[in-house]
Parts: structure tokens; C-alpha cells; sequence
């Protein structure tokens, strides 16, 4: 701006988009509401907002400053919540542990985030005896329970949550600093390497609350969000932010429930007593809670569910329709905070059938304001949107991870080309809507064509008796690679007639043109279990390494 | 962030908030979505945004560089829709120039604004050419016109628009460029001394549209905006660009009607021609809507209106909502871009009757997502939020203009303190819903209470008779000031039968506690019609003049 623009009040306008800006209106208009910690405890948003206040005294007199870090090991909570916002508030870095890493990823993560402070419920205290040598930059232990007596095993714990809250002031003033300041970290395992971390600055985190507002708010009548929905996690709060919902839903002033640890007939318990109309998950939880509803005879009518983490199979999505709930899916990295795109069916379209409407809801969806996302092929050229040509998915939007921590060459790798690389092969139809089509490390390359493995897994998953199925590529000396099917069945049916019976179906989808003719697998094995990595998605490595070579 | 926080690329992930980012998601998902203009013109947002590059590759060829500024004369259209976007996208400032001011302060804001070219609807040729001399700045004039041939009149018009893009590239390489880049100036005339111009940044305009969306979109069933909806403004795009909504349909992918000169048969017949949902206006503007349905006989249900600008009178409303017109109020300032609060009625009170929706829906309503919003007293003290106590309404928010164009004095005042200064009185009840009760200068100082010229306006404009009424506050010596009624009535009803009705009820009133003592105004006049200002506010000062002496 030049000199006729002038700027009253040194610059008063300049509004920084820090994550305490978010609670300017909740707390004027949604006071009373209430934030639900399974049958434990109940606060409302003005005494949740003192607890974050109090958290922030308690740790800034236990030493933490603006630039440490802060590391959190819990399941879904208040407290949670409560780190989430007192930590990057005071200028510190939230680091939200997955605790469902192996032990000696838990202590990487931690040690290579530099968490000197770290806020333990203490189930997760004989995980932290074990690893307890490894961490050398931990000073500080607080131990957070849901027992009357926490257990602190033969960890020096300097406090107990409870009691740090209800000795620190009510007010902490938190200062005004450049929206750019790192607020939270969390390591991504990927499939190969070390566990690699992404991070987030307010600026970005406070983008990523309002575009996913507006764009769940502004969805025409499915795929929405509003002030009257009641909010659920079922996605790990140590997991890109439990995809950003819990900041969305306190701006909006939702009521909120959390869960703790995951528990189905509990999370059913939970969605009937305080009205939750609003949660999301991975394909498996919501067929643990499907099945859940089931057994138990719960009617789950009126509960929205966004779907993602891995593909919602079609089966799963019909099978949610026909219990009531309103499942769709979207698409996201944790690299991307991670809100990319989601379905929003057409109203339109809602008077279709399930199979339909499971056809729409199963795929990635349209992208969210201000993401620029694009298919593209190996010299970064845009390919044709026409719902058939694949190519990578690369994004910009105000809310990627600018690098991974501690990692310049990954840093480079992910945004070559002034993109972000999702690894992951799509399909643009050409109204808007994304498809994934596969990873690029899971396509499986045989005979000169890609072949999606998702693509064989959705044809598999649609055969009688199937439970679940993963389809990996398996080196082939004449092929460069084969497609095999590794199977659950749901009940003990005859494995030679299975087989025999996917591959006539498959063979039959082939000779219609609906999956490539090199798709149909060789080989079929059938396991009573598949493997699953730490966020619940088939842990392909080790099923390569089992069955590919 | 520090060394350990990596940035893959060059920084790549930085992503400015600039206003072409809006156009990522539209483009994609909305791209056969229609945007309209009266019954001349239909363009797809395909075609649309090519037009935004050719205008653009048009203002380049005429010598527009980053920085000038290109103003525009125009009445509602795709036009101005055109610019809203290709100016500021190419780094060059759009000023919307208030047509309805009087020739010497279009001159002078067009003068002080620096505006270099102007585009210009042919009807206001005529008034260009009696201010031609005293614009000394502007070296190009592009005529637009909804005639077959123009009217340049004795105008110097370098290109017609429609030839200019016709004979321009259809693509224009936007640039990357500092996000707090200035994007639009308009002029507030106020109420006295000259017309002052406030501005806005990229930044500042593209954070309004997102917060615009998730504020109405997130409204749970009244006072939201969806992708089912069709958006035609009835706020000119000249004054506090329509309110915003222009840029929030566009990202909304939204159907789009544009008006031209509003005329309430034609504004009626495109409403339901087209199937518009969702528009805005002044009172006055939706009185004239309801005149005209009444007299066509027109069904106005399914339309929602959110109204401004003045306050929304509760008789008004009450009409509105009995012609099933889903009305509601909002609050905002040109200085506040405008988006500051608005009405969103709780699913609960939809069962209210009208009366009581009538008294929910004319508050100002609740403060948009991140809205810093205080209500002050004369030392920036917080006052109750009791719904009684009143005080200045002073915010912060991440749109509001930095100061006034070439007016360093202003801009301090405007900001003094750190926020800036609505200049309005207002109450906060309890639940965070924010009343309007009167400008800090209509405010009448009588025997040393404060009384709401708005408040006693509402009391008498439900006297049987009253079409219209505006209170001020004349001179007084023994009291300071005294209010007095200035009415317009419905029917040539007996003056003095009416002044002594008025005066029985608001005593009643005073007596119920419901308005000040001293609240009844001893003098009540009536006239024809009273004087309202360019953007349709009574004109008080004009009226203090006349009778407040």
C-alpha cells in the first residue's frame, strides 16, 4: 500500500489469523453450550475456554515458552481439545502423538519433534516406561486420567491434569504473534522409511477451519454441516487434527462429544444419548459401528458420517444407506491438515436408489474452496478431465504442510514443481468430481498397463462371501507384475469355489470393458485376517513382503 | 519458523489470498452454471471467466498497468460482475463509483480516487459530460451499453466493452503478486463534509467471501445461503461491493441474476422468471418488492431477503414474513466491507409467530466468524452484555479497510484505540445477539438520558396510519434536546387526531417502562415524504435543518 492508502492506529486493522481468533464468537454467542467427555464430564464453551485458559497458565509456570514443544498422548477428550487450543495459543507447538505406532516409532516421533513437555493418560504409561531412555529432550511429564487415582507407574510426573488446571489462573492473556508461527506437529508412517513430520502455522489452521465451514455449510442439503448438527469424533485426535472437525465445530458452536478411547457398543451409547448427528471415520470403524447398530438393534437414522482415510467400498456405503446413515466420502493427506474434497450429492439426486447414491457417495468428491488441485501427468501437464484419464493428484491450497520437519530432501520431493505430490493417481470427471484411482506405489504395472488395484479390491469386495480384500502386484518375470487377491471371507465358505466364482465375475467385468483385461488376479489366498497399519489402512508392505516375491 | 521447518520448493506452499484463487472450484464444478443479466445476456461460468480474461487483455492493450485504478459506472450487471474480477486480478484497483450522488461528489470521488479509465454505462453519459472538466486524472472512457448502438454522447470513448472482448485475448496469465495488494475503492458519502474512500486489500476481500460462506452457509435452517440457491442483489455493486455476496455466489458456483437499473416489476418478473432464492436490499427496497407483489398479485414465497443499511423497520417485517418472504436483518459498515452480523434465527423459534420472528429477525443479529466485536464505553471499556446496556460498537476482523483514501486524520480517528469505530450505539443481549440502537450522532441527549431515535421511530411506525416516520432531536434550552416526529402517512388521515393517537401510546409505553420518559416526542409533524440520502437513509441532517432549530 502507497501513501494515499493510509493505515489508522499503526496497523490496528492488520488482523492476524491466530487459532485464538476462533474463539471470538463462540464464547459470545454458544456460552452455554456443552463440550461431552463420554459420562465423565460436561463443560460448557464459557468453562472450557477458562480450562484453556488455566492449561496455559499451568504450563507456562511449569517453564513452557513460546517455540517448545508440547507433546499430547490421549484418546479423544476434552483435554484434547483443551491442548489444542491452549499450546499453539501461547505460541507453542501442539504435537499430537499417535500412540498407536509401534514403541519404538512412538519414541522416534516424540524425540524428533523435541517434545520437552508431555501430557500422558495414563493408559499409555507403560508405553512410556518402556521408551523412557529414548527421550532425552522430555523434562516434563503430566499425567491425565480417567481413574479417581491416576497410575503414574515409575514415571516423575510433575502433575496430575486436574490438579495443574485447578491451581492456575483463569485468565491467561494470549499475546499477538505472526500468523505464521508453527502451531502443531504429527508424524505420517507412510509405507516405507521413518515416520516423517508434518506441521501446521496458525495462519494455515485458521484457513482450514473457515474453508471447511464454509464448504460443509455451504453443501446444498447432503454433505452438510450446521448449527444444529451435534458433533463426534471417530477419527484419532492424534491424526491430522481429526481432520480439522474439532476447531470447525467449536466455531460454529456446536455441542461436542468425546468419545475416549474407541469402543463401539460405547460410541453407540454415546450418539444415542447426546443426539450426535455429525461424526467421521475410516471404512473400518463405520463397519464396526454397523455391525455394532446390528447386534445391539440401534437405529442410526439421522447420523451423518464423512468417510475417509482409505476408499469407502461400495458394499460398506449401501449397507450404511439401507441403516439410515448418511455416509459419503472425501479425500485428504495428512499433509494437507487434511481437508482436500468430499461428496456432496446433488439434491437432485438424493431421490436415487442406494446403489445410486453408493455410486456418488463413494467417490473422492468435489475439491474445497481455494484448492487448487490437479491431475497431472509425469511432466506435470494437466490430463484431460474426462473421468478416464489418470494422472497424479497435486495440490495448492492456504493450508498445506510447507515440509516435513527435520527433512529437507522429503521437503523438496513433496513439493517439486511448486505443488504438493499426493502420491496418489486420480481421475477428474468432468463435472468437478474426483475419483481415486489408486496410489502410485499401489498400482500395479503389468504388461505395459497400470492397473488399479483399488479398482480390482471394489470388483472383488462386490462377490458373495467376501469379507474384505486387498490386491497387491506380485513380481511376474514375464509380466513385470500380477495382480493377486488376498481375501476375507465372511463365513467358511469353499475357498476352491470362491476362487472359481470371483474369476468368473471378474472374468465377465474384463470382457465388458469394465476392468483392464490384465486385472484379473492369478492368484487368490484366503486369510482369516488382513494386516492393518497403525491408522487402520491395509498394511500392503507386509502383504507384499508375505505373499509378492 | 526455524530451521527444523523445512519449505519444500521455494516457499511453494505460501498460497496469497488473492481474488483469482476464488476461481479454482467454480471453474471446475460449476462450469455450465449460468450467470444472467436481465433478459440481454446468459453466459456460462466457463464463458463468464473467459470474459474476465479478455476484459482484462482488453484494459492491458489500453495501457492498464498494476496499481492504476479503473473505475466503473454501471447499474447491476455481468459487466460489473466482470470487473469485480478482472481489475484487481491484474494488480490494478477497481473503484465503484456511486452514481447516485450528486455530480459534484461523483466528480470529486472519482477525482480523489485517481481513477485513470473509466467504464461506463451510456446512461450516465450525460452526467460525465457536465463533470467532464473537473476529471482531470481519467485518460480513457469505455462506453457500455444495453442499447444496440451506444450513446457516447460528447464522450472521448476509446472502445464499446463487448468490442473490447471481442477483440481480446481469451486468456490472461493473472500473476502472483503480495496479497495485501489494494483491490477496490468505493466512496461513503456519510453525513457530513465530503465523501471519504475506504479500501481493501486481496487478502482482506477473499477472507470476507470465505467467512461470508461459512457464516451463512453453516446457519443451520433461517438466514443461510446453500448451493440449492439462486442469488440476484439488490444492493447496488457500486456501495460496499453488494454486500460481498457477489463473490460469495461466484466461489458457491451459484445460479447468478443480475438486474440492471432496479425497477420492482422487472426485479419481480426475474425472480420468479428465473427462479431467484436469495437476494438483498434496503428497507426501502423491499417495501417497494412488497408493493409491487401486492399489486401483481405475485407469490414472493421461497424467497429469502437479507436487508441492511438501515434498520428494518418490525411492522415491515411482520408484512414480509405474511407474504412468505423469509426476511432477516444484517449489520455492517462500508468501512467493515460490509460483513460484520446477521440474523440467524434458531430452529427452535421457526415455530414462533410473526410478531415474535418479526422482533428476532429485525436485531442485528449474531457476529460473523472471527469477528472481534465490542460494545465500548467512552474510555474503550467493556460495558454488560445485558441486553440494556448501551455503548459504541467498536470491532476488529480481518476485512475492514485500513483507513480512508488520502486521509490520514480519518483513518486515525476511525482506528483510534485499536479497533475501529462503527460510530454506532448498540446493546448485547446475553446470547450474543448484537441490537443496533442508534447512530452516536441521532442520538437524542435529553435531561441527561440518552434517548434511540430508532427505538421511538419502531414505537410510532406501529401507530395505525403511519407509512413512515424518523425522529430527531431539536434544540432545547432547558433539556439540551427533545425529540420530535417527523411522520408520512399511509392515508390522509386527520394530523391531529394522529398526533394525539401517537402521543396516548408512546405515553403508555413510558408508563410500561418500554421507551424513556422523556422519550415522547413533543412535537409531531407531517409531510409528504421524508428526504433519505443517496444509499436511502433518512436524510437526518436535511431534516434537522428543516425543523430542528
Amino acid at each position: 500500500m502507497t501513501g494515499r492508502f493510509p493505515q489508522g492506529a499503526a496497523s490496528a486493522y492488520q488482523y492476524p489469523l491466530l487459532i485464538k481468533q476462533l474463539w471470538h464468537t463462540p464464547l459470545e454467542q454458544a456460552s452455554d453450550q456443552v463440550v461431552v467427555y463420554r459420562d465423565t464430564a460436561r463443560y460448557t464453551y464459557r468453562e472450557l475456554h477458562g480450562r484453556v485458559c488455566r492449561l496455559a497458565s499451568g504450563l507456562a509456570d511449569l517453564g513452557v515458552s513460546a517455540g517448545d514443544t508440547v507433546g499430547i498422548l490421549d484418546w479423544d477428550s476434552n483435554r484434547f481439545l483443551e491442548a489444542y487450543f491452549a499450546v499453539p495459543m501461547m505460541g507453542a507447538v501442539l504435537q499430537t502423538v499417535n500412540v498407536r505406532l509401534p514403541p519404538e516409532s512412538v519414541a522416534y516421533t516424540i524425540d524428533h519433534g523435541r517434545a520437552s513437555v508431555l501430557l500422558v493418560n495414563d493408559d499409555f504409561v507403560p508405553l512410556l516406561e518402556s521408551i523412557r531412555h529414548k527421550l532425552p529432550n522430555v523434562r516434563t511429564f503430566v499425567v491425565m486420567s480417567d481413574r479417581n487415582m491416576p497410575a503414574p507407574g515409575g514415571l516423575p510426573f510433575a502433575d496430575e491434569y486436574e490438579h495443574l488446571l485447578a491451581a492456575s489462573a483463569p485468565y491467561y492473556d494470549f499475546p499477538d504473534f505472526d500468523e505464521n508461527t508453527v502451531a502443531t506437529t504429527f508424524y505420517t508412517s507412510g509405507t516405507t522409511g521413518l515416520p516423517k513430520g508434518v506441521y501446521f502455522t496458525h495462519r494455515q489452521l485458521v484457513l482450514h477451519t473457515l474453508a471447511q465451514m464454509a464448504f460443509s455449510g455451504v453443501a446444498a442439503k447432503q454433505g452438510r454441516l450446521s448449527r444444529d448438527d451435534v458433533y463426534m469424533p471417530i477419527t484419532p485426535m492424534f491424526h491430522s487434527h481429526a481432520w480439522g472437525f474439532p476447531w470447525t465445530a467449536t466455531l460454529a458452536g456446536l455441542k461436542q462429544v468425546y468419545p475416549g478411547r474407541y469402543e463401539p457398543a460405547h460410541l453407540l451409547k454415546l450418539i444415542k444419548d447426546e443426539g450426535v448427528t455429525f461424526t467421521h471415520g475410516v471404512p473400518t470403524i463405520l463397519q464396526m459401528l454397523l455391525e455394532a447398530a446390528r447386534a445391539t438393534g440401534t437405529n442410526l437414522t439421522g447420523l451423518k458420517m464423512a468417510v475417509g482415510g482409505s476408499e469407502l467400498p461400495r458394499a460398506l456405503a449401501e449397507q450404511a444407506l439401507a441403516m439410515g446413515v448418511d455416509v459419503y466420502s472425501g479425500y485428504g493427506l495428512s499433509e494437507s491438515a487434511p481437508l482436500l474434497t468430499s461428496v456432496q450429492v446433488k439434491s437432485a439426486s438424493l431421490s436415487e436408489d442406494h446403489e445410486k447414491q453408493a455410486e456418488l457417495r463413494t467417490k473422492a468428491g468435489i475439491a474445497a474452496p481455494l484448492v487448487d488441485l490437479r491431475i497431472v501427468g509425469a511432466g506435470m501437464e494437466d490430463v484431460a478431465h474426462d473421468g478416464q484419464t489418470p494422472g497424479e493428484i497435486v495440490v495448492r491450497a492456504p493450508w498445506l504442510t510447507p515440509g516435513y520437519v527435520d527433512n529437507v530432501e522429503a521437503s523438496e520431493q513433496l513439493w517439486e514443481g511448486g505443488y504438493l505430490h499426493s502420491g496418489d493417481i486420480g481421475v477428474m470427471e468432468p463435472d468437478g468430481t474426483l475419483r481415486v484411482v489408486d496410489r502410485i506405489k499401489d498400482v500395479i504395472k503389468s504388461g505395459g498397463e497400470w492397473i488399479s488395484s483399488l479398482q480390482i479390491e471394489d470388483a472383488i469386495s462386490e462377490c458373495d462371501g467376501v469379507s474384505e480384500v486387498a490386491v497387491i502386484g506380485v513380481d511376474d518375470p514375464k509380466w513385470g507384475e500380477r495382480p493377486m487377491a488376498i481375501v476375507v471371507r465372511k463365513h467358511d465358505n469353499d475357498a476352491a469355489k470362491m476362487e472359481s466364482d470371483i474369476k468368473t465375475r471378474l472374468n465377465a467385468l474384463a470382457a465388458a470393458g469394465k476392468i483392464p483385461r490384465f486385472g484379473v488376479p492369478d492368484r487368490i489366498a484366503f486369510v482369516d485376517k488382513l494386516p492393518r497399519t497403525s491408522v487402520g489402512k491395509f498394511d500392503k508392505k507386509l502383504l507384499k513382503a508375505t505373499f509378492g516375491r
